[in-house]
Formats: C-alpha cells, structure tokens, sequence
C-alpha cells in the first residue's frame, strides 16, 4: 500500500514519527508492503514552497492509498494571514472529496482520573461523531468590505444524505442509534437537514432509532448524560464544536483518532488535537491519537481490521500499564517516543 | 415601574409566578409600585392570535420599563411548521433592540454533587458570557429550494464594537479578563470580530486582558478548566453553544438567569433553560433562575441594585438550607411553589 504522510507543524511531526514506527513493525509483523511517502502540508509548506498545499501534496494523496497527517498551525501564521496554514487541510479535505469525518470517543477506565467528569458519567461512553467535512460556513462564499463580514452556509440535500449514509450504516454496526444534529428552529439548512436526516433513515435504515437535537441542547447532554450517545451526525460547524468538546470526556485531546472519508476507501487520518506549538520539539506529545489514527487508517483504507485491532489493543495495554504522557499524569510521565515504544511492544 | 410579564409555553407560566410573587414580595417590602402586565408569546400565542409576537405584545414591551420572561415553544409547534413559537422570541430581542445577552454563571459549592464535573475543577467558578442576540446566522437572509438550503451569516463593525464594549464594560467591574471567540481560522466575519475585539478593546478598555480562542479549544476549555474565564464575549450562534454547555457547571440549566440588553436601561431577562414539556403543568419545575433573572432586572433596568441582591441572596440560602427541586436532588424534592415561598420568606 502506498500512504501518503503529512507530518505538518508543531508537535505533528513528532506524533506522526511514532505513528510510522508503529505502521512499519505491523508492517513487518505481517509481511505487508507500505510505501511511506512523506510531503509538506501547513505552515512548513507556506515556508518552503509559499503554498499550504502544494500541488505536489495534493497529486500525492490523490494517488496514495490513504494519507496520515499529523497537525499543522502556529504562532508564526496569523489568522489574519492572506496564506494560512489551515486552507492546507481544508484544501486537501474537499480536493479528496473527504465529506465524512468519524471522530470515535471511548473512554479508558484506567483514565477516568485524567477525565473533567465524574466517574459514574464516564461509564458506558462509546460513541462517534460523524461530522460533515466538506460543506457548510467552511466552505461557503465569505466575502468583506470595510464595514462588514459575510460567510454562506450552504446545504444541498445529497451533501446531507451522503453524511448521513455513512452514519447510519455505521449506527446499524453499533447500537443502531443514531442522533442527528441541527438548530431547526432557528435556520434554513438545519431544516433541510432535518427533514433530509428523516427521510434517509426512515426510508433506507429502518432498523435504526433516529432522534434530531438542538445543538445547544446536544452540548449539554455531551456532558452530562455521554453514555446515552451511539452515533452522532451533523454538519461541519456544530461537528467542530462538538467534537472538541466530546473529546474532553476521553481524559485527554492527545488520545483521540480521526478517519476523514469520502465515497471511496481512501482516507486521510489525523489525530483531533492541533499541533501544540506551547510542547512542540520536547518530545514530550502524547502519540496515542495518532497511533489511533493509524489504526483507523488499516482498517478503513487498507481493510486490515484484524491488524487495526491489535495496534488498538496495544495502546490500551500501555495505557493499563500506566505508559501515560504527560498530558495524562502528574507522576513520572513518559515521553512521545517512550510511548510508540510501548506500543510497539 | 412597569413591567411585561410573558410567560409562555409549557413550564413557563409555573416559574415565572414565582418570580411574580418575588417581584410583589420586594415591592411591599421596599415600597415601590411595579405595575405588571402580563401578555402572549410563543406558542400561546400562536393558538390565540396566530402569531408568535402579535402586535400588542410587542407595543407592550417597548412601552415597559422591563420584560420578564418565561419560555417558549413545545411540541405542538413544529420546526418545520411556518409559524413558530421561537420566531416570537427572536422578533422581540430584534423589536427591542436587544444586541448583548449575559449569562452568568457561578456554581453554588451546596450543588457541586449535581454538577457531572468533578468538584476540584468547579472551585472559583463564576464567569459571564455576553452573547451577541441580534446579528449572525439567526437573522441572515435565508433561502430554500428544491435541492439545497442557505443561511447568511453577516456582523457588521458597529454591531461587533457595540457587544464588545458591553463585555468589556462588564469586565471593568469584575476580574479585567475577557475571551473573546470566535473561529477567525475559517470565517471571514470571525476574522472581522477578532480584529474588532482588539481595537475596542486596545484603545477603549487598556486596563482589560484581551484574549482570543477558537470555538472548538473554548468548548474543551469550558469543561477542563472553567474558572480560568472571566467574561467571555462572542457571536450569537457560538454563544448559543458555549452558554448552554457553560449551563451544566451549575448542576442544574434550571438555575441559571439571563439578561438581554440594548443601548438604554431596557432588558428582557429570561431563565437560560426551555418549555421542558415533559415537566410542565406538574409543578416540579425549578424556579430559581426565572427569580434570578427577575433579581437581574432589579438591578440592571431598575437600577435597584440592594433589593436585587437581597433576592440572591435568598436563593443562595434557600439552596443552601437544602430546599431542592426535582432537577437538583432525589432526596424529597420541593415543588415550584414551595421554592419560591422559601425565597419570599
Ligand atoms: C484547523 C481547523 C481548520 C480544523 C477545523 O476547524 O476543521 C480543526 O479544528 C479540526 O477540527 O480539524
Ligand atoms: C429558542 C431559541 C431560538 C433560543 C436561541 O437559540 O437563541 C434559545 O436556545 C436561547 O438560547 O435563548
């Protein structure tokens, strides 16, 4: 298999070496074949070449099997920048076509500790996110003059049903519930989505339970009642907030994978933490997320769940076994390097 | 003074006569004259007038010195119906003119058991979030056809400058922190907000510690580290999101008041949770933020700054002789009735 790996900025190329140790002893455990291809992507390739995606990138991902990214921003690029290291991922998202973006949330017992709620709530959360990656405010014309700012949401109904096909045909492998996302009484493409949502799932998964939430009341019950979510699907704002906020549950942002798909199998797999320039070069970033992310990557991309499987279950046995970084823990933590080891093992 | 009462849909007549009865009990006991008058909204009026704000309501309002309001909607009125209860809310914030919505949050150490956050990090919690009411997605122009939706989302400067300064005003008066947030990583009008926010803030307010964060990294921050905020300040949807995540610190959305201003001493003041049709005619609902929201008219369109902090304080001491709705504890709970009897005595 041919993967494409964007290590990008901050602690990215950090994770991402970690990661690419663990692919290569799976690699070499089972007898695959996976050509590593390195490439620019964020604020390295605005400083190298001007562009956060170079045209080289993109051509490379477009032709790999799978791509592994790691994070990408900074101090050093401003928000107010012409060129930003964000349009690279955005860039790179829509020109694969990646409209689904899986962010799965579990919760270690043996990090309950490490976790902002109380330990009876964390009991039971198993859920996903399914996030619509290539629509919405993100992708709608902005435009500004002197005086003022516009951004478009845009829907268009098989942008909605193809999210959430996805989310349903993964809700009917779990729980078979699925919860969609919206603020239906206030705009226009939440009551698309709605209405689209409905007549998906009625129509072509009558075996899952569907519900809609207002996302402000989906924002609290992340919080206070977690367990009660199988999958979860929205469109791209709502899933960017809500994500984050989900991911707090897990213990720490550094544990937590991400699958971006599209109608394919090709995927682009990127933890859900940005690229942490306060931690960046000290070697002490948790690579867990991106191990987990790897991991998504043999799986859906490459179709080799048997060998997703024990890369998950030889993180969870670091983690059993208190390899813990330091975002993890006060005592004795490990290092970023330390912990691929670990895993390795 | 003359005050509108509009109570609404589901549990919102039940908490706001009490918040009536609070009223009446600081005007005896204070000798002052509130003249109330109650009126339509929502879905009520819907099934009265056919309308969500009929034209009486909304003269009403602007003749008052003061709005207190209940809660709106249920499910009798549809998000794809025509004509909804929330479109009377949201022409009245619009009708009056009411741009700045502040929302405190504190968490009273009594209910720390009902909070799902763990204790340690509810410690010195007490933020303020000033959300912006009446630009942003919710008043854009929106579109549908066959095939696809679109909402607008447009902030103009003055509409910025003017929910800054609100915020920034605020606090002056507490610890000099404000976050403002935004995603100005991807939308053209968070880009303007952000650059805005500096310049009111930089040249108006020298004394206030300006910060930025992106939505996303605020819905995490809410949850792991909440008494690092102040005031935070931010756009109507994100505020939607963040307040109602905020909410759950409390322990209970039920406690929780809120105030939307405009230019002059006029406001609306409403509890921050819904209708709860679940809940409604059963006179189990917490009345407690309907009261702190009447305790915030007091004080911020009355300027009766001592009698709304008498009314606090009798919350404050009725939660802490343990006199709980349903919402806060399992052990004997009191009725709505009950708990504002314990507030008037
Ligand atoms: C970097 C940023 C543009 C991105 C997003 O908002 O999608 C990130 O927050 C994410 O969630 O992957
Ligand atoms: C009822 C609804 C339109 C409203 C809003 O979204 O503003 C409510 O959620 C609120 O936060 O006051």
């Amino acid at each position: 298999a041919h993967l494409a790996v964007l290590a990008g900025d901050g602690i990215g190329p950090e994770v991402t070496a970690q990661a690419v140790r663990v692919l290569r002893a799976v690699a070499e455990a089972y007898g695959h074949i996976f050509e590593l291809e390195p490439a620019l992507v964020g604020g390295a390739a605005i400083d190298a070449t001007g562009a956060p995606l170079p045209p080289e990138t993109l051509a490379l991902c477009q032709r790999a099997d799978a791509v592994l990214f790691g994070a990408i921003g900074g101090p050093r690029w401003g928000p107010s920048d012409k060129v930003r290291p964000e349009q690279g991922l955005l860039a790179l998202r829509k020109g694969l076509g990646l409209f689904a973006n899986l962010r799965p949330v579990t919760v270690n017992p043996r990090l309950a500790a490490a976790s902002p709620l109380k330990p009876e709530l964390l009991a039971g959360v198993d859920l996903v996110v399914v996030r619509e990656l290539t629509g919405g405010l993100y992708f709608g014309e902005k435009r500004r003059d002197a005086a003022s700012a516009f951004d478009a949401c845009v829907y268009t109904v098989p942008e909605i049903e193809r999210v959430v096909r996805v989310a349903a045909r993964l809700a009917q492998r779990r729980k078979k519930r699925l919860t969609s996302v919206d603020k239906a009484n206030v705009l226009e493409t939440s009551r698309l989505w709605r209405e689209t949502a409905e007549r998906v799932v009625r129509t072509e998964f009558p075996d899952v339970a569907l519900e809609h939430q207002l996302v402000d009341s989906c924002a609290m019950l992340l919080v206070t009642r977690p367990a009660a979510f199988d999958v979860i699907v929205t469109e791209n704002m709502f899933g960017d907030i809500l994500t984050d906020e989900a991911s707090v549950l897990a213990g720490s942002i550094g544990l937590l994978p991400s699958a971006s798909l599209g109608e394919g199998p090709r995927g682009l797999y990127e933890p859900i933490h940005g690229s942490a320039p306060d931690i960046a070069g000290k070697g002490i970033a948790n690579p867990y997320g991106t191990i987990l992310s790897a991991a998504m990557l043999l799986r859906l991309s490459l179709g080799l769940a048997p060998e997703a499987a024990v890369v998950e279950a030889a993180v969870a046995d670091a983690l059993a076994r208190g390899v813990l970084t330091a975002d993890l823990t006060r005592e004795r933590p490990v290092g970023t390097e330390e912990a691929g080891t670990a895993v390795i093992h």
